[in-house]
């Protein structure tokens, strides 16, 4: 018996999938009980790739993915369509899918599950997440005798190199260049650098975390696209690392699920990732707090993380996600914030805007003044608030006259790690 | 529908595997599509427990793990016997089994593998390796898309613990006794810090990442008991920390697993593992490298792992091992080392021990000399060399007279990371 794989999509992580499954054929079959072939492959345009047999490519997607002789659908295309249309279709003629789609999963996950349970087929999706790093399934798996607290990580490897070039002096537009350079970045950047890629990661996981469902809708994110040099030089000051962290999080009865530029302090387990890795920490009651790292992208880590769960869909190893749950998400919440104050420094300045933080109840844990006369910054690391508490007192300073800028803040995570 | 589990054993895991089953019976229940009911416990001694009716005590395990109202055996007695004989009793009788025995898995692994085959059941064992940090699962199925070269790690929290508290300046003494006094070690901590446990570990993690049966008594392991404050002290000026690593590799053809005190330098991402923690990175041909880190002992924790164990086996997650291959097993492997040698600084010894070193191939990378007169010590860093060779050269050196002691020499990684 052989088992027959139909792929949708020959761009970078397929063509790494065509060249794993010839490369690791034997180690394959040796864990499916049977070789693993290549019995079609979905491509737009029919150009010819030279690692792929011509009869085997294919434009007719939809004839494909229904055929008789299919043991499973491998879709490696990303997008909404035609790849959700193509997923329902298998799934319904009983094919499992296995999909590296984090968009799909992230909105329209539901329905693809819903789908494959009530046809009794599997769907996963281990490479929509961190490449090929391990993280739905030990969400999924390893962690179903806990209850997880919160899930916090770097899960956009295009932003974390980008950051990371800025820490070291760059500029957004320079680290941005070279990152699109040496292929951690696309041609258009933009849902990278816009948070929603990461967002979209953070919909996944907390479904998981939490088996509520989470619309990539419902994630509030920030990108890195409105930061400044001087951000990350005036926080170095104050021990602080900027990077963009996805959280997800038990938060008053609900769930809060967001993605922002986020300042950690030097011991923070997170603030050690550096150029294009992906991190993510898992904090539930029982085993207090894992972190698991590794390359967040790239063609051939993704396509290993797809024939993973290829192979554990092949011999039993999956099932869909538990029913959902229906928890409150919850948008209003406490951070501490890094705010950034350009003035003009004339008498009374500083009292009238600590008098303005207080009187909206926020309370500075620390302050660096810079610069003279015209030209004065005032940056701050507050204690805790309610980020619309903090964003009210924020709208009133910058209404003084002698501000010279919009006040900007960003979050900062101040707990404390071993 | 009731899924009933049968406990074997209620020590410190034990004990809050029933907290757990009670805490999370919701949560349990809703993953596994029925809830679990604590059928039996087997106990040594029938004294109290007050979390557990009376009734459900047992001393007769033998009875008790063949019974028909038994859906899943689950084992954290620990020690080979009478725990083999139960599990190979529970698997013949057709009940999966879910274990924390690392020891009874790197000892008689392949027999209770073998036995679960053939009968048609599952045998999971997350819990024997890293506490509740997900290590089993990511190997056996998120990385079987992808060649493992190497599993490197720190899987021993008790002597990670004291030897963190070695290097911030406490002797092995006083912090073996901290250790003890807060609960990371046991009273008689040889199991521990004579790296045996690490082996056992090691063992189980090489099977899972080879496919080739490793016996622990396959394992090269030493331990901590030997290491002396000046080794750290002298290191540090080196810019070198101390850990007890275990390693699984390919190399040359077959498999080397061994367990070692070993120094890395600062970058290494396991060099900032520190206390009770435990880490383990998996370095593989296309995910290339992943680190999976959290706290690796704890009761609570191991009992959480225990229970995703039993849902994997409830809802069909879970499948035996592939088939075993056969890799030789390598013992003799390259390595940087420390050299430390205390000895009389008269004329000409600098000279007559590099002749020897030179001799032997051994060549030196670093040099640290300190002291006078008869109280010289010379603490050297050498470039990667075969094991044999290095022991031939330093039984050598040690034959010198101006020699004050045996020389001592421990493994240094010198890789350079990211």
């Amino acid at each position: 018996m052989t088992v027959r794989v139909a792929l949708l999509g020959c761009g970078i992580v397929g063509s790494q999938v065509v060249r794993l499954l010839g490369e690791q054929a034997a180690d394959l079959a040796a864990r499916v009980g049977a070789p693993l072939e290549l019995a079609g492959v979905a491509v737009r345009r029919p150009q010819r790739h030279s690692d792929i047999p011509a009869h085997l490519l294919t434009t007719d997607a939809e004839t494909l993915v229904t055929r008789d002789d299919i043991d499973v659908v491998v879709e490696v295309i990303g997008g909404i369509e035609p790849a959700r249309s193509l997923l329902l279709d298998a799934l319904k003629a009983g094919k499992p899918v296995v999909t590296a789609n984090k968009e799909l999963i992230a909105t329209h996950g539901l329905a693809l599950f819903e789908t494959a349970e009530r046809v009794g087929v599997d769907i996963l999706f281990e490479a929509s997440v961190g490449g090929g790093i391990p993280l739905i399934r030990p969400l999924r798996e390893s962690l179903a005798g806990d209850r997880i607290r919160r899930v916090m990580g770097i899960v956009n490897g295009t932003t974390n190199f980008i950051l990371t070039e800025m820490a070291h002096g760059s500029s957004y537009a320079e680290a941005l260049a070279d990152a699109q350079r040496r292929g951690f970045a696309e041609a258009d950047p933009s849902d990278d650098v816009s948070g929603r890629d990461a967002a979209a990661k953070m919909a996944i996981l907390a479904r998981l975390a939490f088996g509520t469902p989470v619309h990539l809708n419902d994630v509030r994110y920030e990108g890195i696209e409105h930061l400044r040099g001087d951000d990350l030089e005036y926080a170095r000051e104050l021990g602080l690392g900027l990077k963009l962290i996805g959280t997800a999080e038990r938060r008053d009865g609900g769930v809060s699920v967001r993605v922002h530029p986020t300042f950690l302090y030097g011991g923070h387990p997170l603030a050690s990732v550096a150029g294009p890795f992906n991190a993510v920490t898992v904090e539930s009651e029982a085993i207090t707090e894992i972190t698991i790292s590794g390359p967040g992208a790239g063609g051939r880590q993704t396509a290993s993380a797809v024939l993973g769960d290829v192979v554990s869909v092949m011999t039993g190893g999956a099932r869909p996600p538990a029913p959902p749950l229906q928890l409150p998400l919850v948008e209003d919440v406490q951070s501490a914030f890094y705010v950034h104050l350009e003035m003009a420094d004339r008498p009374g300045v500083l009292s009238a805007v600590t008098q303005v933080l207080g009187d909206h109840a926020v309370s500075i844990k620390s302050v660096v003044q810079r610069g003279l006369g015209e030209n004065a910054r005032l940056v701050m690391v507050t204690h805790q608030v309610l980020e619309s508490r903090l964003r009210a007192a924020l709208a009133r300073v910058g209404q003084f006259d002698f501000m010279r800028s919009e006040p900007r803040a960003i979050r900062v995570i101040e707990e404390e790690f071993v």
